[in-house]
């Protein structure tokens, strides 16, 4: 397996285009688009969330139903969520202007949303901004790049990667890009990610896939624990690499389910690191688990404290808060036994040992606590279990952003 | 039902006494003590966490082997969490020095701390402290006052209440004092909260009467999501006020329990309008819910949103977040049934009708959002239960106190 440049058009026949539509925004892009001229097997995973924007209910329902995905539509700045009946028909709308335009089905078209809620779209813009992107589609990394530009919000960086891996002497490429970064708590899927691979697969498989690697990606990271309306992650994969299909768990699935979860790691962990005001990604690994579960509640319960969060931006090495977030979070473990680490690029320390404190360098904490990315590792001596979560420090810039009249 | 003035040394017979004695902080009172003549019988809820602080586990005992609590020994600044067999040696060093001082047996006597986890308690300050208070003891409302001021760790004033009832033709007392004001997500009691009561009742029905109050009152506020390792509530009942024994739940009972509702629902409310740099009270209300659990797990669902609270903080009517939170709660319901209202001093307006944005006035929204405690209420139109659940804006100041370094 090797990174390879790029995104969402690193795969082979892949398209891209973007645009400033005005939807909510001034003055940048705001529109993006993904399309295959042969049609996809689509995956999906979509938010928990019992309120569903729009825009999932009808994904949901072409990832189930359609013949073969061709395109996306993307706007950032309106969610279209809590929109009622009107928000759904402007997602027929969409998919209907878009393929016409395209001309494909109705069916093969993709539509994603994030922004505010409870805004309706601007459908004029919106038809608008298609006009304009059709014939621009490109199949360029350039291409790919605008769009992963144009759906950011909060975002402070575009987000994208790509890898490329031999499936029985074919190259296949996997390429993503996502978007965040507040409301982020994901439960199935993460806010905005779209992964396009070029590789041969049964739809089964590819669903299968991508359900099982969200678990250990794009549900282990958390910005500030409120899982989104708009939570959705499309993997659409339109076989061009030409490689034979895979139909089975065989040596080129488990190469396959490999290199997707390099993309997605590597996003979900872009996610955590750059949510909203972060200063610092924050990694916390439960090792010696009795079960993987286990170490997931342990794991995410520590991730989102907010008071473990706020001593992380402060380079506090406040372990008692860490030690408080496992003990609440519902997961059995013995505090008595459990061994802490803090560990970043500036090097790595014992804090605790079998649940008591030790006598460390408070100044050598706190310059590995100091790096853009550090990570805590609790040894709970149980078993053989591990898990890993991601998250963010809670910063003042978290609260400016979010109590800035609706954003 | 009456309120009158005080706090814990409002019913008859209860003494108290505080003392700056240098546990942590300089200049401050950091100790204070309850104290009764006439033997308590005692009910209290203690911390879910995993993690107990070593004051709650001895506490537990106290609380269920003891044939009668005197006083309580209470220190801000440490926890006494996390401290292994040495902080649990110090309770009982704590207990065991006062008892001597009071001559009273060692098992009368329950302890409490707050502050930093991990930390050991200077037994030398502790039992200086003790030997200043105990001649100092006073029934007056001045000292129970004082011993609310030397509770406290980051809340901004203190927090006492208390009422009076008849009973029978007998009047009874009810009092209390607590301190938040950080880590508080109480999982079947708040951080420190002490009752006192000169009503004559049963054991049983001290703790049931406790036991049931805490889900509505204490076990319904939040203000970081982080449930503290030290969470204790204490209600201890004398009988001076010498009415006849209420052995059942008969209408002395039903009055009893009114008026501890009262003061806990008092304390409740005040520490959670007290959070960390909170600057306002958010009280959520769901109503029309099938269930009561379902009301509860909806309310608490919002008032834990970090979203949501940062937009309080900005008086920002932003409802989506509110919608948001109640979906991902867990709770069932129908989003496009509910109807949204805020409220506070400055009015009402309702904001949303089944689940889609009424044409309200974001000026007179902003307007009513501006004011120090502030209620949405959500009507879901299921059923007849009700719940309200009470946080607090999330704000640059709660960040400041917690990446401060070790607060």
């Amino acid at each position: 397996m090797k990174q390879v440049k790029g995104g969402i058009t690193a795969a082979k026949g892949f398209y891209a285009a973007s645009t400033a539509a005005a939807i909510k925004y001034k003055d940048r892009k705001d529109m993006a688009m993904i399309f295959s001229k042969t049609p996809c097997k689509a995956a999906g995973t979509f938010t928990m969330n019992l309120v569903k924007a729009a825009p999932v209910k009808w994904d949901q329902k072409i990832v189930k139903d359609s013949r073969g995905v061709h395109a996306v539509v993307v706007n950032a700045g309106i969610a279209n969520a809590c929109t009622g009946q009107e928000g759904m028909d402007y997602c027929k709308e969409t998919a209907d202007y878009a393929a016409k335009l395209l001309d494909v089905p109705s069916d093969s078209i993709c539509v994603a949303s994030t922004g505010v809620i409870g805004m309706q779209l601007p459908m004029d813009r919106i038809k608008n901004g298609i006009s304009v992107m059709v014939p621009e589609l490109n199949d360029t990394l350039e291409a790919g790049h605008g769009a992963s530009q144009a759906i950011m919000t909060t975002d402070t960086h575009e987000k994208e990667v790509a890898v490329q891996v031999e499936l029985s002497g074919k190259t296949i490429t996997i390429g993503g890009m996502c978007k965040g970064s507040g409301m982020i708590h994901p439960n199935m899927c993460t806010m905005l990610s779209f992964v396009t691979t070029d590789a041969n697969i049964s739809k089964e498989l590819l669903e299968e896939a991508l359900r099982e690697d969200v678990k250990d990606t794009y549900n282990m990271i958390s910005v500030d624990g409120d899982t989104s309306t708009n939570d959705t992650c499309l993997l659409l994969a339109n076989g061009e690499a030409g490689n034979e299909e895979i139909t089975e768990k065989n040596a080129d699935y488990e190469a396959f389910v490999k290199a997707l979860n390099f993309v997605n790691t590597t996003l979900a962990k872009e996610m955590a690191g750059d949510g909203e005001g972060a200063t610092a990604l924050f990694e916390v690994k439960v090792i010696h688990a009795k079960t993987k579960e286990q170490a997931k509640v342990l794991s995410k319960s520590v991730i989102t404290s907010n008071l473990t969060k706020a001593a992380i931006y402060g380079h506090d090495a406040n372990w008692g808060r860490i030690l408080c977030a496992m003990g609440y979070s519902g997961a059995e473990f013995d505090p008595e036994q459990v061994d802490l680490y803090f560990g970043s690029e500036n090097g790595e320390i014992k804090i605790i040992e079998n649940g008591v404190a030790l006598d460390y360098s408070e100044e050598e904490a706190t310059k590995i606590l100091s790096a853009k990315a550090v990570t805590a590792t609790a040894d709970i001596k149980m078993g053989e279990a591990s898990a890993t979560a991601w998250g963010c420090d809670l910063t003042y810039d978290y609260v400016k952003i979010n109590a800035d009249y609706r954003s």
